[in-house]
């Protein structure tokens, strides 16, 4: 998981300040990193560390980034921990045939193999990630491709997996996705600058508007004869994307593919209800992530939408967590039940997915101590029962509590009296206009091969649920 | 406005840690400055300056702090910007009889004649804040008092205007609210220790029980020897608790003298409905202030409930303001209209209040860009028309819209189809238990006289719009 | 210990600027916290914190104190460590007839009686600190002067100890310097600007010229109508400069009662060379504080002046320290012997004072392991055999290694191969121009009565020694 | 010009605490960033930036690096101001045969022919720093070689110019000189680990045993089984060592191919007081870089050394610098004469070089208002005339005052009264033991050619003298 953004402006100017604030937008994306390149004129000025957009980003480093006519930003969901600062993006690399910055979003399958052959032809990596391997497959591309453009539509060829990429040459700025069409990317257009971003919400925090979104298999190049399409993987492999984008990832204030991700979640809410219907008195989400499908279940039931809970919102990076006596009240300080709503009433609980089902167990006490007679959970995603290979890091079943519990020992883990998923039948009913979705975390039936090798380390990852919504 | 928060153990622990958990909490109340007085043994150990909790309370500056059986902490909301961190709160001084921490919430009406008869007594100031006139007060009836309860309980009588005070001396805790019970204060207890907070989430937020509320007038004195409370002031005055604590200032989870807040906001917007009606297809509600009104108009009127925005959670204290020429583009980063809500539709936007009228107008033109057909503002408060001495710092009339504007006028300098206020009559209809409320920014009528010299220093106050919410 | 400066600027400018290039220039007399205070007209303006003056004052913090036409600026030398923020000064006070603030160098000996005294009759204090003490003493006798000077020179009636303060009214500058002298304090002009500071290096700092010093019991009014003198009490008490002002204290570029520090130290080392000369073949000094004293030693003895250590001149304020294991190395990171110089030499090592012994020992060892056959300690002030109760904070005899320990044993525990003190009677002849000397920490006889009541939490001192000079 | 330290250690260890240790000792070397990296089991942490070790290495990043056998560390001298973060050493790479971590001080002359070749075979650079072209000429030859050893050493055949080299691969510490041994490197052991450094003053700071320098052309390779050299590339080239270091670069503690730098700089004052005599009454040095030649110029002419500065030590990064208006006060607020030593005297200056003339022209103006009635500049540096290709970034003649001016010019524009550089036939007598010296910036020659192209940014240097010593 991660955002990414592109401009490219006809006349120099503050690139990077767009950069800045759509970065902001797609902090959802990805928290561990960030960075913005910027290209004057050939000379790249980079700025890129651990850290969300609001601490890397002083007032100096952003007015250190001077003004160009091209520029690359990236926000990075980490997972191993280890040397984030290194494995920020954009990654910046010179050839022979000139300079490029690369930012991506998701995974490559065949990294490994990639690696390998790169390496033993002489090719040396400073990184243990994928983005380099991009950025080096690119460049031999490159160096017996007539143009940039050539370069990357020759390596779609080869880089197998789920991505996005915006890549910046020394005068063009190029957008890809990969030809399942896993990852989001759209196209944007801004007085007469072009903008490439992971999400439409991207292009609204800047004012621009929204064109469409880029095709599976795509790739976009943007120079100054204006915009063009190269189009020769369009079509070649069938639309898989990634289910969870509209689920959980992208911002409910997105559009993706043609499809409300706030009503694509307002749609699994009516589905669960249909799915597992239940009498209650009340329909509550887990803000933030919980609130589309809240509002859909009680249009679908009947059940009147409450305000269950308030989310402290001055909680920051620094905030010092309680010892371990106190750890329970960990959960309360950042989410507070509404007595008012839930007190003797029976309630619906409806959050997007349940991962390791500690945090809903703790929310679920919360809910019983504020006095709700019933709670019924329901969760707007399928079980996840299968690792996803494909850029969203939640690969090892062990840590899954559907993978290795029935949902009848979950319910009585997470303590409640009623818990439904919505169907893997409805979960592909959710969009209006579009269709196709890997659906593989709830199938285990991937579009393509996993990868043969798996790096280990990224095993040791931070499940998502931990960061309390 | 500002947020205390007092507490006694009976044995000495880490009493700062609840502290800071409970400032949290009270976070919404002042961004200004914080600060924490933990009482060891009579030594006292302080941390207070400029900012948010989550930056003035580092790890290593919390547990500075140290071990005590008492604490004291306090947030505050400023206005004038002139030397935040000596106005910091809570003050602590040493007198002949001992020493005294004091945290407050409120203003006093007659503090410029307090502070002119001590000074004129030889007393001397360092700050041009109320809390040193509450401190100097109170230390000079203790030299003629038997205790430190009697001097608070004396010096009642002379201190007008709307507080809640949490007072800390070298052995006892003691809150006091004032006798109107302008400002809310409430007790709690967690295991044995007893704490007071000016709202019931601070107590959800460390897992204490709420008791009751301090009764308007009620002194609550904690020490060794337990709780007890001196009534000598209960029911001198009749109650005018601040209608404005309901609509806007306290958290939505939070509960006032027996009324959630959370209901008392959603009988707002129930009640709004019924003042001004109106045919539409979606009602929404401004994140997050106007989110339980909106609920309320929605049950009231039928029309269906909606999430118009998504508000951007990653926006911090170092946030880089967008140059002039993007100013319009801030509010669009900070929140963001759902075109799948509005587009095509008939829109109710529900706020609690318009202050300046410009935030209003730069939403609702984002609403109607992304596609609203008609857009009907709803305010869940009266119109602000008078200025308010008691705390809120609303008291510049000028800058007020509805104070130099007919409403037909906010309307269209607004640019909406249609605009509502709260009645004035139905502002006294929103709780279900309490009554006796001050509404003297609506009608001008003021429980007690407004103070005869007002510092002109604060009316360079910041309105509270401004900082979207 | 503390270091003080004022300005006085007919017209408005940035004079906080002025202060803070001054404290940087006087902050060897104090490294705990410091503080600036700018007068505009009346409004004060303050910034201090715990800290070097290069932490405590960012750009935007010295921006934000303005312009004016007064300031005063402190750095401070704490001793307990508790609320070093709260300690912080210009301590700035309001009373009756206007505004004061106030920065003092030196110690009360009757702080604790004036406490009382001014608590008994309502005065309420916000610290623990003299600062208080000065302040509410000189506003006390304010309200009974026709102005703030002869509030001062009231006050200077019942003040005892060592001190020199500077003082701002809301349109007066002035200082004052105790009858008996204690502590420097000099005047200096800035093109149509006055200035005080406690050392002539800090008017050298900003290109002021050096006018004369304030004598004893001398007090300046600078407004307005230029600069004047009252002389009351000059001449009142004899004259007792602290001697370690000359010694110690105070910068070698500094001027002192018309003595130059420098040379006052090179005579030191000149008659310290008379009372135990030694046969050796190079003289060294340990950085920075015993390089004058080698010199003069060097000069008096005939042995050639070397070179003997390097000191580390990037360790700042966040050097994390070797762990236990390591500790001996702490010296040696932060001073590294030159062994060119004294391999296979006898070397004599000038230090200006011997505290506990601690380093002094280390010093001598890395000295050893570099190849010095014989090491000969000379140290250009007596032994420290008496507290000091004039604001040196030397003032718990057990932690002194003279007053547990015979010379010959310290020799001992030092480990060098002969060790010799400055003698008393020479102790007296360091200076050319000025006579009149405090030597209690010598001899035990103070110019004043020892203070009847002692803070205890003073005793918690943190020695200077510590912090390797 | 940069320092570079390595430690192999037995048995797994905090070996990154020995790097922040020795990078202290060696920041003189380097300001612009520093970097540690550390190997666990094959497993490389990194943390690196821009700013000095105190800054850059919290106790949070030096504890994250944890534990290890080997361990590389780096301080750089940047020059161009662009992207110091990425160009942060030591640089990190992977490639097919393992890994490796690098870190140099010198500079290559042939970098852009190596680098276009690199580039024409594949090489992807990801930096425009040698750093890289070191690394990956290393892994070309690493692929052919049967270990890094080899490589390492056929790689010495195709890099031409001035380097120490610090190399760690998975289990291998390997240190190496170029065949001039124009930079030093030398080897220390600490109980049963061995370190490499740039000098000898970094073995002393973590209290290693001073073993030997690395010869000019050898590789050190140290392992499990201890330490071994490979000798093929000694003695094919003359040595050729820069005088710099003795002069300038080095720290005065430390020893360089046998000679203390003290000493050599003593021997520069002593021999320019051959060259160029003077009547006078007192020498004094420029603090810290004249301090030691002053020394030896006294000496030999018998004119008494003096104290002639106090330096500021506590001016840091975040030093504010004055206004243009004040800006002669800078040198004064660093450095302010000792009046007392200068004043009605004849004063010999001694510094260790001139390179622009505004510093030395603004001491010698603070001397003349001390007092002093002559001031007679004595360079122990010959002029710079000529750029100098092998890492000391004086590249750009235009900037040498010696370059554009006679030295009866220089005198003038200094406003000295009489002006003397030791003589280039005395500049190779500084050194007892050691012969065979690079004085390629006094004579324009060099010991191998210059770089045919020069790489533009480099000439947007900062003279190092503007960092006021």
């Amino acid at each position: 998981m991660s955002g990414i953004f592109g401009i490219y402006s006809p006349k120099p100017q503050r690139v990077a300040d767009y950069c800045y604030y759509a970065l902001y937008a797609l902090q959802h994306r990805g928290q561990e990193s960030c960075g913005i390149v910027v290209n004057n004129q050939g000379l790249l000025r980079s700025h890129k560390d651990a850290g969300l957009v609001n601490d890397v980003f002083t007032k100096e480093a952003l007015e250190g980034l001077g003004e160009g006519k091209i520029a690359v930003g990236h926000v990075r969901y980490g997972t191993t921990g280890i040397n984030p600062r290194q494995n920020a993006q954009p990654i910046t690399v010179n050839h022979v045939k000139g300079l490029m910055a690369l930012a991506h979003n998701g995974a490559l399958t065949n990294a490994y193999e990639l690696r390998e052959e790169l390496e033993l032809n002489g090719s040396i990596f400073h990184t243990s990630s994928d983005a380099e391997v991009f950025a080096y497959s690119i460049v031999r591309e490159r160096l017996r491709s007539s143009s940039i453009e050539e370069a990357v539509a020759a390596s779609m060829d080869v880089l197998k997996g789920a991505y996005s990429l915006i890549i910046m040459s020394s005068t063009k700025l190029i957008g890809a996705r990969d030809p399942f069409g896993m990852r989001p990317l759209c196209i944007g257009q801004l007085d007469d600058c072009w903008v490439l971003a992971s999400e439409s919400c991207a292009l609204d925090s800047i004012g621009a508007a929204f064109i469409r979104d880029v095709e599976p298999g795509e790739i976009v190049v943007i120079d100054k004869n204006g915009i063009r399409f190269d189009k020769r993987h369009i079509g070649v492999k069938p639309k898989n994307t990634c289910i969870f984008e509209h689920i959980y990832f992208a911002r409910p204030d997105s559009v993706i593919d043609c499809d409300s991700v706030h009503m694509a979640r307002r749609m699994a809410g009516q589905l669960l209800a249909e799915d597992h219907p239940v009498e209650a008195d009340v329909v509550i989400g887990v803000p933030d992530s919980g609130l589309d499908a809240a509002l859909g279940f009680s249009k679908a039931s009947g059940i009147p939408y409450g305000i269950g809970f308030i989310k402290n919102k001055y909680i920051g990076r620094t905030f010092i967590q309680p010892t371990q006596k106190d750890r329970e009240n960990k959960v309360r300080i950042k989410l507070n039940p509404v007595s008012a709503t839930v007190k003797g009433k029976r309630v619906v609980l409806v959050d997007d997915s349940i991962v390791r089902g500690t945090t809903s167990a703790r929310i679920v006490k919360l809910l019983r101590d504020a006095g709700a007679t019933e709670v019924h959970m329901r969760s707007s995603a399928p079980p996840f029962l299968y690792p996803c290979y494909f850029g969203t890091d939640i690969d090892s079943p062990e840590k899954l509590i559907a993978h290795n519990h029935t949902i009848e020992e979950i319910r009585e883990i997470i303590g409640v009296d009623s818990l439904g998923y919505l169907s893997k039948e409805n979960a592909l009913k959710l969009t209006q206009n579009s269709c196709g979705f890997c659906t593989g975390c709830f199938t285990g039936v991937y579009p393509t091969d996993p990868p043969k090798h798996i790096d280990r380390s990224k095993f040791e990852m931070s499940i998502m649920e931990e960061d309390l919504k």
